[in-house]
């Protein structure tokens, strides 16, 4: 399998660079690519955006909107870009389309997938560990199931802060470690946790976080640990379901 | 019906005082509460922090946790308290308990419902503007019900910010006015999102905002607007479903 997941939060230069790298090289020789937009309300905008941005590494972007059979557009593809927004409406229509089987078995057979933030958390086995509003009643909320953990895109250290005229004061909400506590009290785990700017690269049996940010580890019994830019994280692809 | 609902972030002597002062005089002759503690993992610990910070208004608090029979302690409750922590676990806990169809016909005939933060989800349609992780597969995110729109509890406005030593950058995933406004996109609404430390009164056919903090408005088709401390909101009560 070959995948690369983003945790989203490209609001530096930094962070959009090492993007950019990422998916350039892990595309080599794709020509086009099946974007998919559905996580946002609207396509077109969507694609425009990404083409604005730079965010489509010089390739043809085609997108499942668009096509008039999304089983064909899947079946098709040479590569897959899954973006990011709301994970609930993500899946929903990648439900109501009827292609998550489909998808999962053709990127279990080799087609590249990349996912940020909302794409990242579809490539999990559920979407149990999204920061997202739960803005659509889903059946289920079992996922793609391509890596067999959990991971929190967006991760942050600590406490929230909000800005009150020059003032800083400390959200009085669950910090994201306390969250992602409460779900190991409930599933099993383990959840890598990528904070804003950290890239997963998978090749086969090899793991990689890649870009700045590095992640955090949440497993069962354990103390939560730093996982550092750069660290080889193939062993979390041995995690047991 | 009667009905108080907190928006939870109790981390200023201001809104604690709010709270617990809204909270004494909802309760009036009322002498024993019936508290819910299913939203947090450890439900003796959850009843002895009410205790030690004086959440309880003097009352004796009969936890239905310790209840051998939970649906014959909502039947004989004089009021009840669900307390906060992740929504998802207080609805599963709830749904599997039985006891929601219940709880909403006692409230209806006038038994007073005291919500904070996860409490005050549960008491909407569906806890679908919830900010929690979901941590459970629920079979359905309906609620109580209560009253007739969604609330977003612990509503921030603007970015959040993520502290670097001396230094604040803002976080590079959604607003919460983002995610309120996505799940507009999905649902007719409208939410009242409450900040921190506001509280929301309901007595019959009158809503009112007390404590500081205050809230905003989202509807659909309409721009969203600001709720002052102390306004009337009776007319909320009047949403269409």
């Amino acid at each position: 399998m070959r995948i690369l997941l983003g945790s989203g939060g490209l609001s530096t230069e930094e962070r959009r660079k090492a993007w950019r790298d990422a998916f350039e090289t892990f595309l080599g020789k794709v020509e086009r690519v099946l974007f998919v937009p559905w996580a946002l309300e609207d396509h077109d905008g969507y694609v425009r955006m990404m083409v604005e941005r730079g965010f489509t590494a010089g390739r043809a972007l085609d997108s499942i909107h668009r096509a008039k059979d999304p089983k064909a557009a899947v079946r098709d593809a040479q590569a897959v870009l899954v973006g990011g927004g709301n994970t609930w409406r993500l899946l929903d229509r990648v439900q109501k389309a009827g292609v998550l089987p489909l998808l999962r078995r053709r990127v279990a057979a080799g087609l590249p997938y990349v996912g940020i933030s909302a794409g990242t958390n579809l490539a999990c086995p559920s979407i149990r560990t999204t920061n997202d509003m739960p803005i659509c009643e889903l059946r289920s909320t079992a996922a793609l199931g391509l890596v067999p953990f959990q991971i929190n895109a967006h991760f942050t250290d600590g406490a929230y802060f909000i800005r009150h005229g020059a003032r800083y004061r400390p959200y009085g909400g669950e910090t994201r470690e306390v969250r992602l506590l409460e779900f190991l009290e409930e599933n099993p785990g383990p959840v890598l946790a990528l904070r804003e700017g950290a890239i997963l690269h998978v090749e086969g049996a090899k793991a990689r976080l890649v870009g700045p940010g590095g992640g955090r580890l949440y497993a069962r019994g354990k103390p939560p640990r730093d996982l550092a830019p750069g660290l080889d994280v193939s062993f979390l692809l041995r995690a047991k379901r």
